[in-house]
């Protein structure tokens, strides 16, 4: 892909797939966050978010699956939550001219946070 | 369905339905306006919040469609844009008891408005 | 206010406040959660969350507040977290001609719900 | 800050700060897109914006504008519109040891597109 905003960008081609990394990342969390889900829906939306992470400029693969342990276990009241960002795994592969990066979002128990990084 | 917060209204079967389908719609509009889109995940993403609809209290069905027309003319710099809430047709049937209400959201012209509205 | 949208509603003013009602509500939780936040910006986020009710159509006043026990015990790694439903209080009063009615959305403990009704 | 997840990292300070500038970007663009808002609410979006991307980790100073001009011109039938990535300015100031990274989002014209890039 030409990337018509190359005059925007004094850097290598591997800053700007790890910065491209963390815009998609970022974007994933905070658009659907907020979903109403329960296992019925699990599966259209990862394929939504999956897609949706596809049309950006520079991703050439995502894999992003929501945990059912952790759904199954939270439906409450009216059998359904809202998804939240512990229950998100994301893998998304960048790539820039040759430079391929992978970013990735999980939860860390450790952490106690869903930590964002790349590879 | 049976309503455990039903002891938190004091109102008839229909009001309660109209107010569920005013929830349902906002939600919509606000929990997936931003998503990138062009005309390869439009499918994936209709079906997504369609699905996502449907595991909300009282929801009976729910229709979801997004204006390919305004999608394929504003596709941009790098072949994507965002969902804006005027590409949204929404039509949303609520059941509360025996009352149904069929909440719709759609662009209105001569408002240049995304309207919602019930019948 | 004269509202350039009744003729798309066949029901009582009252119906048509208790439907803006719900609106709104949806509105705010699904606009708002996951946004980053630490007992330092809740203020700056309540006020916002307020004055962006009061620019939508029929709203007289909003009242918005964080629960501020939730974040400070939750406040982990990094010394923030992300909006979620259950610190959301909200009460929100809309006008339609002379009706009045008040939206609510608030954590209902026995229900671990974040709960949406009307008064 | 000490970083406790440093070990998830194999790159430089600088690869770094680039990574969390644009997680930063990705999520002001996705949070709160879709935000109701005309001349009156403007301010206090820009704080709640600017003062929730200071509490996320490594960031050292935020500057969130919204533009004026777009806002006034485009306040349609109720009065007000909802935030487009196009709206919105961003600065933010990312450190990470001792390197120090600037994420920027705006509008460029000639693309027709709300550019995140960095210095």
């Amino acid at each position: 892909m030409r990337d018509p905003a190359s005059s925007f960008f004094q850097c290598t081609d591997k800053e700007r797939a790890i910065f491209e990394a963390g815009i998609k990342l970022g974007t994933i969390y905070h658009q659907y966050v907020g979903v109403p889900l329960n296992l019925s829906n699990l599966e259209s939306l990862e394929i939504a978010i999956r897609q949706s992470a596809l049309v950006q400029p520079f991703v050439e693969d995502a894999e992003v699956t929501i945990d059912r342990d952790m759904v199954s276990k939270r439906q409450g009241t009216y059998k359904y939550l809202t998804l939240s960002g512990d229950m998100l795994r994301v893998s998304i592969k960048i790539r820039y001219n040759s430079v391929t990066v992978t970013g990735r979002l999980r939860y860390v128990k450790e952490m106690d946070y869903p930590l964002m990084y790349f590879e």
